[in-house]
């Protein structure tokens, strides 16, 4: 095995510590990464403080990870030592469904992907997986991406997480030329959101409470941005977008912005509120609309979003701390206060 | 004017009684249709019960209407007297948004359709829209279709209403070869969604709270029937479908409907129940499935469904009634005591 540093929480709640942790050996097709910076994630802080009740403490977080090749195992065909590379949610799945055969690992019917963290190895060692809060990982090549030269690594971590569940759904639903996409929500998420859209040729408009960030939305693409506490707001943008993506957790009235689809228009969930989404029937039926939420995105489409992102100039914007800042930088995620993204310097850890 | 009989509710609630109406005058684009067969859809009962409060009274009910034109105003070009023709939900629309240029009529942008009934004319006199149950009804070329020789009229009747709302969201979410289509509850729409599902190539379900129409689902072109009081067809079922279509007005559970969808799949609500629709985010996004509605369709499409069933022998299974026994029928359909749809024999008015 390989002892690695580490930050965990030990107990759900508890602060993380410095702590040391176990990688398995490097397998046939294993790389070992050297993790470089690895982005803090509302998801982790709903583990860490248990909120989910999925237990699996002591408990490291983090699924947006960027690093470099250390090593790789003599089956190892895709990556060398020296390569930048990334690892997101998935560190594995059943690798056999339809899904999985086709490239959508995040759908994996066969008993769901592997989560970075939280989950259980399923081809090794059924030992727990932890995540990138720590110094180094080993994980299988399949599930191992490659971050362009033109992406700098702080940047690029928060894209295997936050960037292709915003890009996956862009794509999904034909974000592009002559198409009108809103952003609820100017978080991790939604910065992201407005970079790939604009990136992709739709016309983007920001839904925020307020216009305190308006400033910054234009900057990172948006063409519009509007505060949903101004009901007029909603009259004015009646029947304009072909596409919103709700970025948000808090429960939103399902009807006011289904209200703001155009025909055949969708509207997204990619936060998970707490209460279940709800919506008249004649939301849905006076123009055709839907409801849908899709998950990050399979393991091509990830690594056609970091190819894209390298091309078009889309990383996140990073705050970068060291490793002794986490707790305080968790207080800062839950209040909304980042823009957009922290991202561990893991050399600190 | 011309003088017209038709059954007429005289008040909220009140039983439909025999009286004389007045249509406008044959205009240059109008059709004059003797109405030679009228579908009961549920909607009559609603809007004559006033169950949704949209008043109107005294109300001529009948959107699924079928005759022969009788008279042509001198700007018709595609009809002629003598021939077999329909009217559906609409009589009109604004005509100018860009649904109504694009033959989506049916989600008009400029003020909704006209309906058939209980609503008002917009290009005419301003005066209310009484529907089919009526000896004859002048309406707009634009809105009357055309029914196939090989059609019955008493059968085509339903295909007005009933059929094109089950056959549009079919063909908008692609059933057809290789897909696995449910429809939940075997009544009105759901006998033809069976119907039409079958014909365009889909492997289809029934989902009904018992078994007790499961011969007559699969003689109407079901390869599967399933109980849905039955808590094993939940797990035998789930991962399963391309596309459910809700057909019944009961809330249901959703999160149990989606779970019978397979990844990237729909469930579509065609009823209108009285609660919102909701579920729970993890049941949409682990699958990236969707949550829709759709109305009836566009002009053109209802043409081409009315066109497909007459190619492919699809009518819906009726029973001819004579006006004096609307009452009764009304009793029927609110217990779903009808195989499975009623049609008013229009000579007997």
């Amino acid at each position: 095995m390989i002892a690695v540093s580490a930050y965990a929480a030990p107990s759900a709640g508890a602060p993380l510590e410095r702590t040391t942790i176990e990688r398995r050996p490097v397998g046939e097709h294993d790389v070992l990464i050297e993790i470089k910076y690895v982005g803090i994630c509302h998801t982790d802080i709903h583990h860490v403080r248990d909120d989910w009740g999925r237990g699996g403490f002591p408990l490291v977080p983090g699924h947006e990870i960027a690093g470099t090749v250390a090593e790789v195992g003599p089956g190892v065909t895709k990556y060398r030592s020296g390569d930048r590379v990334g690892v997101g949610c998935m560190v594995d799945s059943c690798r056999q469904c339809e899904n999985c055969r086709n490239g959508l690992e995040v759908y994996c019917t066969g008993g769901g992907f592997v989560g970075t963290y939280a989950d259980s190895e399923r081809y090794t060692d059924g030992s727990p997986t932890q995540g990138g809060y720590s110094t180094y990982i080993v994980v299988d090549e399949r599930f191992v991406l490659r971050i362009p030269d033109a992406l700098s690594l702080e940047q690029a971590a928060p894209l295997l997480c936050a960037g292709i569940t915003t890009y996956s759904p862009l794509r999904h639903w034909n974000a592009g030329p002559g198409k009108k996409v809103a952003v609820i929500g100017l978080g991790g998420l939604g910065h992201l959101g407005v970079k790939f859209a604009h990136a992709l040729g739709a016309e983007v408009t920001v839904l925020s409470q307020s216009l305190h960030k308006q400033e910054d939305g234009l900057r990172l693409g948006a063409d519009h941005y509007y505060a949903t506490s101004d009901a007029k707001t909603f009259q004015e943008l009646a029947g304009t977008f072909d596409l919103i993506l709700n970025t948000v957790s808090a429960s939103l009235d399902g009807d006011a912005y289904l209200s703001l689809l155009r025909t055949d228009g969708t509207l997204v969930y990619l936060g998970v509120p707490e209460k279940p989404v709800s919506a008249n029937i004649a939301s849905l039926m006076l123009g055709r609309k839907s409801i849908a939420s899709s998950g990050i995105g399979g393991i091509p489409e990830t690594q056609e979003m970091l190819d894209f992102a390298a091309a078009h100039g889309v990383g996140a914007d990073v705050e970068v701390i060291g490793a002794e800042q986490i707790e305080e930088a968790y207080d800062r995620v839950a209040r909304s206060d980042v823009r957009y993204r922290f991202v561990i310097d893991n050399s600190t850890i």
